[in-house]
């Protein structure tokens, strides 16, 4: 299949690239490198995005998604199958800083969703949209979490706690009415938090992916991680009571391949549009610390929670069928992966930073 | 009190102001003129944007809410007890021609309310915030549609028909995150269509507001009334079954005085956060169109509907109790509204387009 990949230097978004090529697919990257300007704290070191692309056979094309003459000319120019769509400015405390950093959110990640869409009406493209969209769209409500929609097919509530959450919200709004309206085949992943590093076995170095395990690009199992390889307290936010749904890189990599090698199905209700809830299990924060705590001796600290959410042990039922009907089957448990992640962190724990205490707070 | 109307200059809008100064509230005006760049086809001629606001004793400030500096300057300055955020590109048609007015609708609609929302955090603003939604938010589902939230207090879901719609459920969505995340106090009004030109009796005409009937600005009551004047056909889309949720402007202007007028009340459940539906009554659009063919004798001609909506006789059944609380009563029925209406169109028959056919489809 003929892919492209926007946001192909991305975390999950490099993997998934090398993943399709290895995998025989003809790929094409696009990115425009935001993460790396926005913040160059990776723990792991990666190679510039055109090498490492080209050590991938991956043909790399630099491109702003609400660039809509760009990105028009290259879906005028080739004949994609499939488009993965993880331009997505990613980061919770980011969309939270400032006016500023909260405009750039919603800017790039429903404008430039929606210039896709158009792209694709106005030229009539017959392709597969994969939208990346974010389980924490759905908040953590008192009840089972669907997928996607409720029993009567009206679309899930949302209950997004952040602006760059309400981004992606908004997004599949967006996508939602695009998809049915227009007939654009698309799968919308709402995905869980996603942790590790390692995706492939005996791995050139030069295909690692980032790694961030800082307030804003971090996420809470790397930034543990990272805080146990070093001997830094594990920062728990509030009572860690928060549960949330969450997947390695490994899985999502392999998850993300099979939703773009497997369209949805016409003749069937996830025709055009379909939701999947792409998580391996939920997991509750203070449970994974005690965990890093047994496994590494890590002390835990509380913190004073910076956001605005239910820290105490709250309800949370995601429900997930979709994944299995598409053939996934989850690679390894979390503890076996944080493990191998920890033995690679270890190689760079020179450059995890010293203080990965929060500093953007949400009131 | 000190009230702030952003998008002073609009349909709604401009009379909103007038009768906010006229009942002696201090009433500053902004507006970045969209409606007219965009349609110089109003039917009832229109002042000056400042000779008609200094008409009405209003204070103009011209302002794009986009643009955060001067929107930020103004409410540092000032110290408005309230402020309407109008300033919505307000069009269904308008959204879904290409990709450039579905880019500027969602960018106006969705980040100028975000910009506000930042503002008001950043300069510690005490505050009261009455956002226009619309009822198409909720589309028309199988069953009763609730008052902003499901009986469990999740918001309810949306499925809004066209990127304007969806601008303005992706802008809910951010107004309830920055109302309950800040403690910004909130009103979000669901409004209905909205009919009808005269507000005021014995009208200075300079206050006159704008009427538009073309198939990109105009409304279907509208739409209706002035080929009814002018002794066109009276376009139906489809079979005309579309039911929706209309007021008459008049009531738009009271609803919208009684909002800003009476906040949220604090140590209720609607603190900080309200949502409002508002509308008088709901019709079927080949129910108007027979009713408007029996008073003015005017021929109905069915066209191809260019919307993705169901046109036949759908179930339809909008929740409506805040408004009484606050106090609302229908000024009068629909049917005596257009008569009102039809005499003011009557005078300006000439400026009436000939043709007021859909041209975008949605398709």
């Amino acid at each position: 299949m003929k892919i492209l990949v926007l946001g192909a230097d991305g975390y999950t978004g490099f993997p998934l690239s090398v993943n399709l090529a290895y995998e025989g697919h003809d790929v094409v990257g696009s990115d425009n490198l935001m993460r790396r300007i926005l913040s160059d704290k990776s723990v792991t070191p990666i190679e510039s995005p055109r090498r490492r692309m080209e050590a991938a056979g991956i043909e790399s094309r630099p491109l702003d998604i609400t660039d809509r003459k760009r990105l028009k000319w290259l879906l005028e120019d080739r004949d994609f199958d499939a488009i993965a769509n993880l331009a997505q400015i990613p980061s919770a405390p980011y969309s939270m800083v400032d006016a500023d950093t909260a405009w750039k959110a919603q800017r790039n990640n429903i404008l430039g969703s929606l210039n896709l869409y158009w792209i694709i009406k106005e030229l009539d493209l017959d392709v597969h949209v994969v939208q990346l969209a974010t389980m924490g769209e759905y908040g953590t409500p008192d009840q089972p979490i669907p997928e996607g929609f409720l029993e009567d097919g009206r679309p899930a509530p949302k209950e997004p706690g952040s602006f760059y959450h309400c981004s992606k919200a908004n997004t599949t709004t967006n996508t939602l009415f695009a998809s049915r309206n227009w007939g654009i085949p698309t799968t919308e992943i709402y995905q869980g938090i996603v942790y590790g590093v390692s995706v492939f076995e005996d791995m050139d170095e030069r295909l690692l992916t980032r790694f961030d395990v800082d307030e804003v690009w971090g996420t809470v199992v790397n930034r543990f991680t990272a805080q146990a390889v070093t001997g830094h307290p594990l920062t728990v936010y509030g009572e860690g009571g928060q549960e949330r749904a969450m997947l390695s890189i490994k899985d999502c990599v392999q998850c993300l391949t099979l939703a773009l090698e497997n369209p949805p199905d016409p003749g069937t209700d996830d025709y055009p549009y379909r939701a999947i809830n792409q998580f391996d299990d939920s997991y509750r924060v203070r449970e994974l610390a005690e965990w890093f705590n047994e496994l590494y001796d890590a002390e835990i600290k509380h913190v004073e929670n910076p956001r605005n959410e239910d820290d105490t042990d709250h309800y949370y039922e995601p429900e997930r069928e979709k994944l299995e009907e598409l053939g996934y089957e989850p690679t390894q448990p979390l503890r076996d992966e944080v493990e191998e992640t920890a033995r690679i962190v270890e190689e760079y724990a020179d450059r995890v930073p010293d203080d990965l205490s929060p500093e953007t707070e949400w009131d």
